[in-house]
């Protein structure tokens, strides 16, 4: 039998051979993919639950929680999600070939630069099996071959869903070799995988922070991730209550176990005697509990004393930290120091505190006067997500179909030579 | 004594805690601090030509190579290059707070991208001890801090040049921190660099490829590089005579010793007869050496016949491979299969093919009758150049200030949340 060392090189070398043909493939027949696949879907809907039941059984007998075997689940309704994300991401422009930048230089000739696939995209993941779908087709629509590995306890799952985005391929005369699927649930593979830079361009994990940390310190290739998402609020002296109320409620309450939820809230202290009261009550009277700096104790009652544990953490939970602060600098200070150059707000009226924020602090999303929950690539207009970066190489922020590619230099000439 | 280790973390640690304040630093200042340090190399002219000596004196006595101790000169050619790159850097618009992509979403957020320095730029270098002003002023320039680690053989150079750095930020009231020049000649500097990926975001290599495959091999900071360059053009059926000729020969005759020069010529078999022997008198009269395939030799009396190893080749020399092909696809095999991702150029009178080639072929700069040789930020109109890259992530092909940045996105809000 073949050794998971021998299986995950022979995969990747195969999906770095395909990558040329899907590199090349037009617009129309990566399309054609995308929507057969969305076909296959539909049609073989009895065999991906056959298969999804087997790794939820073995999910059971593990004694996995509730909230695991949940994500784990396709269900009607994830079916149906993976085959409208493959619709909607069928309908994106493709950036593939995309020229811009083109001038003509004093030697004569005429620069610019097109958009070309990266070539090998590996992503490794937890649980959800819908990732196998949408990250091949956001790969597959960048021209880029895909190489995954699934969780585990999901391998039947993404072993099915794989098979149908291959013969998807197949079927629409691409090289099926343009997406691999991990079959093997052996953790040596992950180490294997990170070892192939001769063959894969770029790693994505996502998952938890214990994933990501693992493959970014062993990784050979280069890796876009975040590992956590501390966002804060800073409502500046003279802000709309109204409007800040509105904007914190969203950022915490809405949604808390995203990455974009709000973690913490930064008050001036001119506001804080007359907000903090306010949007205690309010976030009480949603069951978020608040951890407070000693001043933030004085005013609010009911509030928990917060410990240095708490600025830096990523709650994801109905839980938030607040701190009064004296000023914009101090508040600015504070994210510099806790924040995870994911998402930072303030709330303010003073055109020159909005400038001075969005122009000094260091996070991959600013923003005035809108809740974090807007970071994210469908709300900011990139189309699909396939991944946030809070690093700055190659990409920072949400990222979209452009991000999975590069840009070359072309060059039109008329028999220039250099002087 | 502090140790090797202590003194490089302690350095980059510097360098970080500097970064912030040299990211706000305005336009103006950073123009002041190059233009101070333009006059301070030339007030300052005896005391660098001292040190300088003491390299050159030791290297004469470790007796390096005539070219080697050409390249270590500080003359005064030399210094005045280096006063004209600073004004030239300094000219250049400053990428930092460039703001574009600015579109309102349905949500009513405004959504852009705000261009803002990486952080701490390390470059790791050989020889020539210009590149240390060269480089600190690009880093400066797009409000990074640097660090510097240039070869052993000049590092007197290196560190008298990182002192008039360091005094014309702090002349200019910036922190004279952001620049770093590593002072200690052992090689274990470079070990521990590569290492502090909590303070350092980006190392740029420069020098032999047995350097850049050492520093990628143990980075686990990313690494932004090329190998090699084996630049290749393809004469098709049809080409001008005279515009191939006139590209070959500038490509490999007017500076051999550099990346963008041209290593294969590859010519289609319906013009081989007829072009090779015109090129290959022209070649052999400027002194090129001429490693061809069978049917080149066949063709061209004085042809050497080249060997496996010659088509991977940079020969950085007088020297050029041929291959008669038989037609474009040919060709673009045999650059798939042993380019370096480089430059590559196709000489071609029909558009079908110069847009098959500008489209298919996967180098960092594709070009059509143009010379290899502009391949390079000069030319391509990015002003100066802090190197080429031939890996996709990040940047692809020649690099200047903008690639020296990141974009983050900015929102403007009006007290939006998500519905």
């Amino acid at each position: 039998m073949e050794s998971v060392r021998d299986t995950v090189v022979r995969m990747a070398r195969q999906a770095r051979d395909a990558s040329r043909n899907v590199a090349g493939l037009s617009t129309g027949v990566k399309n054609d993919v995308l929507l057969r696949t969305a076909e296959l879907l539909r049609e073989r809907s009895e065999e991906i639950r056959a298969e999804n039941e087997k790794d939820l059984a073995a999910g059971r007998e593990r004694g996995l929680a509730a909230a695991m075997l949940d994500r784990l689940e396709l269900s009607d309704r994830v079916l149906d999600s993976m085959i409208q994300g493959l619709r909607e991401i069928a309908a994106l422009p493709d950036p593939v070939g995309e020229v811009d930048d083109m001038v003509r230089r004093p030697s004569g000739i005429l620069v610019g630069r097109m958009r070309v696939p990266l070539g090998v995209v590996a992503m490794i993941y937890e649980s959800r099996p819908n990732v196998t779908i949408d990250a091949a087709a956001l790969c597959l629509k960048a021209g880029n071959a895909v190489f995954l590995r699934g969780g585990s306890e999901a391998v039947h799952s993404n072993v099915v869903l794989g098979a149908i985005l291959r013969e998807a391929l197949e079927s629409c005369g691409a090289d099926p070799d343009a997406v691999q699927v991990v079959p093997v649930t052996d953790r040596e593979a992950v180490n294997v995988l990170l070892e192939q830079e001769e063959y894969i361009d770029l790693v994505i994990p996502r998952g938890g922070e214990g994933l990501i940390r693992f493959v970014s310190e062993h990784s050979r290739i280069p890796v876009l991730k975040h590992y956590k998402g501390v966002c804060h609020a800073f409502v500046d002296t003279g802000a709309d209550h109204d409007m800040a109320a509105r904007i914190v409620m969203n950022g915490k309450v809405q949604r808390p176990g995203v990455c974009n939820a709000l973690e913490t809230l930064l008050v001036h202290e001119d506001e804080a005697g007359s907000f903090l009261p306010r949007i205690a009550g309010e976030l009480m009277d949603a069951g978020v509990e608040i951890r407070g700096c000693e001043r933030t104790c004085a005013i609010v009652g009911g509030a928990k004393r917060a410990v240095e544990d708490d600025w830096p953490a990523e709650f994801l939970d109905l839980i938030i930290a607040v701190r009064v602060v004296k000023d914009i600098d101090e508040a600015m200070e504070h994210i510099a120091r806790y924040g995870s150059r994911h998402t930072e707000v303030i709330i303010t009226p003073h055109y020159g505190n909005a400038q001075r924020f969005l122009r000094e602090v260091d996070a991959s999303a600013v923003m005035v006067n809108a809740s974090s929950r807007f970071s994210d690539g469908g709300q900011f207009g990139l189309g699909a997500e396939i991944g946030i970066s809070t690093t700055k190489l190659h990409a920072y922020g949400p990222m979209g179909l452009k991000e999975l590619t590069a840009r070359k230099f072309i060059v039109y000439g008329a028999g220039e030579i250099r002087e």
